[in-house]
């Protein structure tokens, strides 16, 4: 674990960060770094993993005095219940997520919404055909039906594998079978875990452990996949577009409307709305020059990704975002949005308007988003953020910066695109050398560490060494900060790469979008391993959370390595009580998936392992290193 | 909570408990007691509620110097967020298990085992009616197979209620739906509640509480209630019978095997195994007099409510049990199994086997329990545990004192029969005052109590002042070793319950099964309302968990008080640190659904307690107190 940070220019490397985080300290407000100080030293036991609280026998905690809790659990079953619950949670997230998309989905196939429709018709024809869902001479939303029922079932209790581990390979599906790694339903898995966690279920450290990679499986090709695909279907899939990221982006002369969280549904619509001429003009009348949508967090990236909406911060910006006292209204849907924005936001004029039921913030007007009203409920939202304005105390306000051009857009789909329709030009540069790997950076940001310190340096260190990178979720706007997300990045990056990407006009970093989105980066690495007719982890790839802080960071790694991507970490989850679950996660799956856990604080360190790890595939693969 | 137990006698009112700790500490065995100690005190960051570990910014305690975690989260949303996930676990423990009752039954339907078949055809087709299955002129099998399904959609996502909601009463129906609490899928509302309560979700601590309602209704009336109605169905209806319990039931000269956990798909085939010719004789030929078939916890109620199979112990007598030395082998399914048993076990000759791929032991020997080999593999778990019988000393069996006698196999369908097949007599009684109302007494033990102290205590108490009262789970082996569960029991009941259970020749306390049989109960008050017409809630009902320790304690708590239904827990679950939580729990969920929780560790403060809750009922009713 990285020191305890002081001076505010050790708490990030941006400069934005830093004048927002002098205007806080100014304002009296408090942020994520002040509650860290407070809440360090943390609890020994907590960090470690070894703190039962699962039954009132307890709550337990292991030590040399008391080696087994009430019930007679040992460190290794303590932590393996604890971390198999923590990866529930992150499971749960994504999963509960892609959920709430199917319902979309079905709403507008069943005609019971005119404010969602399906925007990319190849794409829901091209997914029904791949899940097996008839669509020769039939209506398109017929399709849609039994398509949106399709996906119902990967969540369900009957199926013996989600649907789409139709993409993974075949070598690849056997072992998972064998292992017991198939994930049936994504619903059932966590359910399962929670049951398997309970007192006197499941007492043996790896048998949940193993659990916890298929339900973490079932996040990362159903749950994720599904959320994923369907927010292409219903609100376009990407394709390269330019946008800026930084606080930058907040206009002083506009109503500035934040939205955070992840899921699309009422983000899009609040986009829809932001756009309305009346919606304009009435924002003209109150005296703004207009109204400005910018993102954060992964929301932020869903719109950047597909309408290039601007990028105004990741997670530890989210706060600083509200300190500019520019920022209206800040509409979230859910998932790592800070209680604390709450109490930023009344240091302003800025409100918090909650709009899903399972994520309302005390303190925050709800605003409810349901598949019928979105567009209502949206254009609600924009008038609040109007009325707002007259609100704003324009010596308060504080903009830093100007923002960073980013390149956006880079689905699958389009990525294949920008190599002529075939994933042959990025195969060849692979066992060419000049591509020598890739590597997928993502996730969080983490007080604990210097603000995107990490982020960066990782990706900068592995450009250099002619390994592809990709980002999603919060490390996007880190590499986009840094100047990473153009073409012109290329200068940055050794020969091989700076060549390939020069001659495909792509940057050498490249967004693939939200966390959820990750499962873009699945799907590339299983069409890779198809194409050469190898198992995912023959291939020359990872993935890395340097500043990782949530649950689903984890779940995203256990997906990545029981998929077969080595996964590296900047610190452990709380699992350094158990030898056994450390050992699994370290060595022990390697023997099983071909893959494991690596820990490096460290980016440049970090970048070193992952590239020894690259020189090992490659190797494996008969390629030079 | 109650003071530290100390010495042997203030660790147990019971001689078999004693006389078993007393060997243990002669024969070096540590038990749940001795980890106790040496857990004590317990962490009161724990305790209450308000350490969170749900990301790694933390882990974080609130105190007064940190009255925030990192993220901004308080008190009240860290205690609602844990106490979500501790319902869950509670909740995922039961539906996990009632799946697994799907999964057998679906088997069945499609002929894919001929080791389970349908004990209860009466009792199918009258379910499948209920849930609106056509049944009419149709095979036994076909109507199966779509009763099958229907459960199934009970687990899924795309219903607005689960199936059994039918049994509701209507206006209680209506507020559930006003207020959010309708459970629409029993895993969609778990996973729900891993997702509200990640990181940045639901930062409103009614508002997740709320939803845990909703999901624990979900367990009372789908998951629980399918486990309890399906094992019905494959199992037999229980009708009463003759059972003995303690630890007495252990037989000196013969093979002794005790299954455990809760799922009696195992254990059933294990009890016909041990009654095959095959076997008896194999038994004798290894000089032994035969084979003893003794349950524990809740797969012992299962075998005893349907099989009349006596019961060795509840849950604080699963170690005291392998402490006789006179145990072969405990063959479990799960949940509420001391990891400390295979160590307890090593101390003497007995082997513990598992048989669910979700709940493995380091150290016990797996023998993987499907639905197509389930008597083949019982059969070989009798073997091995005959084999077992020449490696017993018997110079260290030590089986305590005689059995006592009981009355089992209360299933609603047998109530009825008792009372000339219809609830008159029961509403007749509970409007004429002879009857003042009806208590199920359910759940655990815990050693931070006197073992059944407060169990068998409360449950005298209120049969004196002429409540009926229902057991089930470890309850049960309390009520019964107290001599509670026969019709003679009457002698200790107030003059209206003597004289109405004396007519009818039922005990005063009744035995309606496991913990999922705890849904029996619930059908019972819906019965009971639908007959007065009149909401659960207005019932002269209550339930109470005295010596609570899981999981699944308080999420029966949580479905009841929803439900309607008045509860009374020994102690608190770890929530005291949040005013919010503890509020809504003891007060502000009576305005909303008619019934809260009422904390109590005096067994004897606690009748009274409930005494008062069905006064105000009654009187609620226009009758007499």
């Amino acid at each position: 674990m990285p020191a305890k940070i002081k001076t505010i220019e050790e708490m990030s490397i941006w400069e934005d960060a830093h004048q927002m985080l002098r205007k806080a300290k100014k304002d009296g407000v408090e942020t994520a770094w002040d509650r860290l100080e407070k809440q360090t030293p943390h609890c020994k036991f907590g960090e470690t993993g070894v703190c039962c609280r699962i039954c009132t026998m307890g709550p337990c905690r292991i030590s040399k005095k008391a080696p087994l809790g009430v019930c007679g659990a040992d460190a290794d079953v303590i932590v393996s219940r604890n971390f198999g619950r923590f990866l529930a949670g992150g499971a749960a997230g994504h999963s509960d997520h892609g959920r709430d998309c199917i319902e979309a989905f079905h709403a507008v196939a069943h005609g019971e919404t005119k404010d969602y429709t399906i925007k990319d018709e190849q794409k829901m024809l091209r997914i029904a055909q791949e899940l097996g869902v008839e669509t020769e001479g039939r209506e398109l939303l017929d399709v849609a039906k039994d398509l949106a029922d399709e996906f119902f079932e990967s969540f369900g209790s009957k199926r013996d594998e989600v649907g789409f581990i139709c993409r993974v390979p075949e070598k690849q599906k056997e072992n998972w079978k064998k292992l017991g790694l198939m994930p049936r339903g994504v619903d059932r898995e966590i359910t399962e875990m929670m049951h398997r966690t309970h007192m006197g279920c499941d007492n043996d450290a790896a048998n949940t452990l193993i659990h916890g990679a298929r339900m973490c499986l079932g996040d990362g090709w159903a749950g994720s996949m599904i959320a994923t695909e369907i927010s292409d279907i219903l609100f376009g899939t990407p394709s390269p577009r330019k946008a800026k990221v930084n606080l930058g982006v907040l206009k002083e002369d506009q109503i500035n409307i934040l939205v955070h969280g992840h899921n699309p549904i009422v983000s899009e619509m609040i986009l829809e709305a932001v756009n309305e001429q009346e919606m304009i003009d009435l924002a003209k009348e109150k005296g703004a020059a207009g109204i400005n949508l910018a993102g954060l967090c992964c929301t932020g990236n869903e719109l950047m990704m597909r309408k290039g909406i601007p990028m105004a911060g990741n997670h530890l910006m989210t706060e600083l975002a509200i300190v500019t006292g520019a920022v209206e209204l800040i509409v979230v849907d859910y998932q790592c949005i800070m209680p604390s924005l709450v109490q930023v936001g009344k240091c302003y004029h800025t409100k918090m308007i909650t709009t899903a039921d399972k994520a309302k913030f005390t303190g925050a007007d709800h605003v409810k988003f349901e598949m019928h009203n979105g567009k209502e409920q949206a254009r609600k939202v924009v008038r609040m953020a109007i009325d707002r304005f007259a609100m704003r105390n324009p010596d308060r306000v504080e903009i830093p910066c100007e923002p960073v051009d980013i390149v956006t857009g880079f689905s699958n789909e389009a990525l294949l695109d920008a190599m002529g329709g075939s994933l042959t030009p990025l195969v060849d540069a692979i066992k060419a050398g000049k591509v020598r790997g890739a590597v997928g950076i993502v996730g969080c940001n983490n007080p604990k560490y210097k603000h995107d310190y990490c982020n960066v340096n990782l990706a900068r260190e592995l450009i250099k060494k002619d390994i592809l990178v990709i980002v999603t979720g919060c490390v996007t706007t880190a590499a986009g900060k840094a100047g990473l997300l153009v073409p012109e990045a290329i200068e940055q990056a050794g020969p091989g790469l700076k060549e390939i990407c020069g001659a495909l006009g792509i940057p050498p970093v490249i967004h693939m979008g939200s966390c959820v989105d990750n499962a873009r980066i699945l799907q590339l690495a299983a069409l890779l391993a198809n194409e050469i007719g190898v198992s995912i982890s023959d291939l020359p790839l990872a993935t890395s959370s340097p500043e990782w802080y949530s649950e689903k960071a984890a779940t995203i790694g256990a997906y990545a390595v029981a998929s077969g991507i080595y996964t590296h970490l900047g610190h452990p989850p709380n699992i350094t009580g158990s030898p056994i679950v450390t050992n699994l996660a370290l060595e022990g799956l390697d023997d099983l998936v071909g893959a494991c856990f690596g820990i490096e604080p460290d980016p440049f360190k970090a970048a070193e392992l992952i590239d020894e790890r690259i020189k090992l595939k490659r190797k494996g693969l008969g390629l030079e290193e």
